[in-house]
C-alpha cells in the first residue's frame, strides 16, 4: 500500500494540489498581491483535499515581486508551508531532481526555486518511448519544452535564468501572458488584455462569467474580452467591430505558436537526433498541436497528450500530481 | 493683456498643468485606479496654480480600463473637470483642432478622446521652419510624431486607433512602458519593470527615492531598478549582475530607438520632401537624437528640443500649455 501524498505545486497566480489517489485541484490565487495570506490558502485547499501522510512541494511563486530577492520568497513560502502543514510531514523538490526536507531546504533555497518543471519531466518521461522525446507543457503563464532521452529529462538548464537562456523555459501562456508582450512594440503597451481574452475570442476557452481574474477584473465572457482586445489598438468596445478583434486574437496565437514553434526546435536540436514523440501537457495543450505541426521542415512528430493517459483534471494540476508520485515512491 | 488660461492635460497616469504665463506642472495621479476622485485631484491641482479666468481641457484618460467606453470615460473626465471648475468657464479640444464648451462636447464626446496630441502639433508647428518637419514628442508612456509643413500639422489620422495604424501614435514611452512589450517574447512577459529602469540603469533618468510609482512599488533608484530588470529574465538582486542588467537595459534602449525610428520614417515619408528639422519635446526627449541619428540612409535632419524655447519644466506640461495658449487665443 503506497504512502498517501498530498502534492503541491505553489506559484505566483495558482495553487494546485494533487493527491496520489487521482484527485486534483487548481484554484486561482495572486501571491504578489497577498504574500501573508498563503498559509490560510494552503491551509484550506489541504482542508478540502483527501487525507495524507506526507506533502510534496514544489514551487515558482518565489519569483513574484512582493519577495525582494528569490532567497527571501523560497523561505517565506517554506514559511507558509510549514504553518498549512501541522504535523505532517514535509518533502521539498529541488532542481537537481531530489527531496529535502524542510531544514534542508531552508538552508539551501535557490535550488528550490522554480523546479517544478523536473518534477512534471521527471514523472512523464515514463509515458516517451525509448529515445529522443520532447515534454511540452503549456500553462497559463509559462511554458516548459523539456529534452527527454530514453525517458529520462536531459536538460541544458537548471535555474530559471539558465531554462530561459537555453529556450526550456518560454514566459508565454494561454491565460495570463499580456498582450503586450506579444505584439513587438506595435499597439498599447499596458496591461489592458491577456491571452485569455484572445482564447476566449478564438472558442479555444469557454466563457465563465463567474471568472473575473482578468486584466480588467471583469468578467471572462465574450463581450469583456472584445473590449479587453479593442483598448490593445487604442480602440473600445463601441468604436471595435468584432472582426478587428478577432484578427487581433488571430495574430498574437500566430506569434505565440511561432514564439513557442521557435523554441521547440532550439530544444529538439539538443537532443541526439529530432524527436518522433512530443508529450503536451497543461492549460495550454491545446495549442500544441499548432506549434508541433509548425514544424514542417522537419521529420514529422506526433503530439501525445498527456490528459489522455491521466484526465484533464490532474493535466492541469500535473506537476502538483508528478510530486506527489515522486514522494511516494522515494518513501516507498 | 491676454486672458489668463490654466491648460489641463488628463491623462491616465498623469495630471497636468500649465498657465499661460508659463508656470507648470505634473503629477502621477492612477486614474484607473481611483477615477472617483479625480475631482479632488483636479480641484487640488487648480487652488496650486496661479489665478486664471477660463481652464483649456484636453485628456487621454479615458482610455483606462475603469472606463467601459471612450464615450463613459471622455464624460466622466468632463464631469470631473466641471466639478472642480466651480464657475470658471470650461473649453474643451477636439481632435479637429478646435474648442468646445462643455455642454458641446458632452454631446459629441468622441472628438474629446486623445487631441492633446493636436494642441502641441498646433502650438509646436510655430517654431518649425517653412516646409516639411516633424514633431516628436516622446513622453513617459506614449510618443507622437506629426507630420507638419509650413508649420501646420497635416496628420494622417486624428484618433487613436488611426494615429496607432499611421505610426503617428507610438504607444511606448521613458518611464511606464512595460519592458515586456519591448521584449518580443524573450524574458518574462511579466510587469516587472519598466523604461523607468532601464533609463534609471542608463544614468538617463536621475535617482528619486521618493518616486515609488514604479512596477514593483519601490523606490525609483539604482539598487531598486537593477532588481525590477534582474526579474525580467527570472533572476533577482542577488544572482544577477550588474552587467547583466545594464546589457539588459542597452538591449531596450536599442529596441525604443528602432521602434520610435521605423515610426519616424513612416510619418516621413507622408511629407513631400524628407524633413530637415524635427522639433523633439517630452520627458522622453533625451532619447529623440539617437532615434533622429539612427536615419543613416537619409538626409540629415537636425533634432530642436521645444525645452530649450520653453524651458524644460513646461516642456514636461507641454500638451497643457498649447491647450491653455490656444485657448487664450481664441478668447482674445
Amino acid at each position: 500500500m503506497p504512502v498517501p501524498v498530498l502534492g503541491l505545486d505553489i506559484g505566483g497566480a495558482n495553487l494546485k494540489a494533487a493527491h496520489t489517489n487521482g484527485q486534483a485541484c487548481s484554484r486561482p490565487y495572486e501571491l504578489w498581491k497577498n504574500p501573508s495570506g498563503l498559509t490560510d490558502a494552503l491551509a484550506s485547499l489541504m482542508r478540502e483535499m483527501p487525507a495524507h501522510d506526507l506533502l510534496a512541494v514544489t514551487m515558482t511563486g518565489e519569483l513574484c515581486d512582493c519577495f525582494e530577492t528569490k532567497r527571501q520568497g523560497v523561505t517565506a513560502i517554506l514559511d507558509a508551508v510549514q504553518r498549512a502543514a501541522g504535523n505532517v510531514r514535509v518533502r521539498v523538490w529541488n532542481n537537481q531532481g531530489r527531496f529535502a526536507d524542510l531544514d534542508a531546504a531552508r538552508a539551501d533555497p535557490l535550488p528550490i526555486a522554480a523546479a517544478n518543471w523536473l518534477a512534471l519531466a521527471t514523472f512523464a518521461g515514463r509515458l516517451a518511448p525509448r529515445g529522443p522525446a520532447l515534454l511540452v507543457d503549456i500553462g497559463s503563464t509559462t511554458s516548459d519544452i523539456i529534452p527527454l532521452l530514453d525517458g529520462r529529462p536531459i536538460p541544458q538548464g537548471r535555474t530559471d535564468p539558465e531554462r530561459l537562456r537555453n529556450q526550456e523555459l518560454v514566459y508565454t501562456g494561454v491565460r495570463r501572458t499580456p498582450v503586450c508582450a506579444l505584439l513587438g512594440g506595435f499597439g498599447a503597451a499596458e496591461f489592458f488584455a491577456t491571452t485569455l481574452d484572445v482564447y476566449l475570442t478564438l472558442g479555444r476557452i469557454p466563457e465563465d462569467p463567474n471568472d473575473w481574474n482578468t486584466a480588467d477584473g471583469r468578467p471572462a465572457t465574450h463581450p469583456f474580452a472584445h473590449a479587453r482586445l479593442a483598448r490593445m489598438f487604442c480602440a473600445d468596445a463601441e468604436t471595435a467591430t468584432k472582426e478587428e478583434t478577432r484578427k487581433l486574437a488571430e495574430r498574437v496565437l500566430a506569434r505565440q505558436v511561432n514564439r513557442l514553434g521557435f523554441a521547440l526546435e532550439h530544444v529538439a536540436e539538443t537532443l541526439p537526433s529530432w524527436p518522433q514523440t512530443v508529450l503536451v501537457s497543461g492549460a495550454g495543450e491545446f495549442l500544441a498541436p499548432f506549434v508541433v505541426e509548425n514544424q514542417k521542415a522537419f521529420p514529422p512528430c506526433r503530439a501525445v497528450e498527456i490528459s489522455h493517459s491521466l484526465g484533464r483534471n490532474i493535466s492541469q494540476s500535473a506537476c502538483a500530481y508528478a510530486v506527489a508520485l515522486l514522494a511516494a515512491e522515494e518513501s516507498a
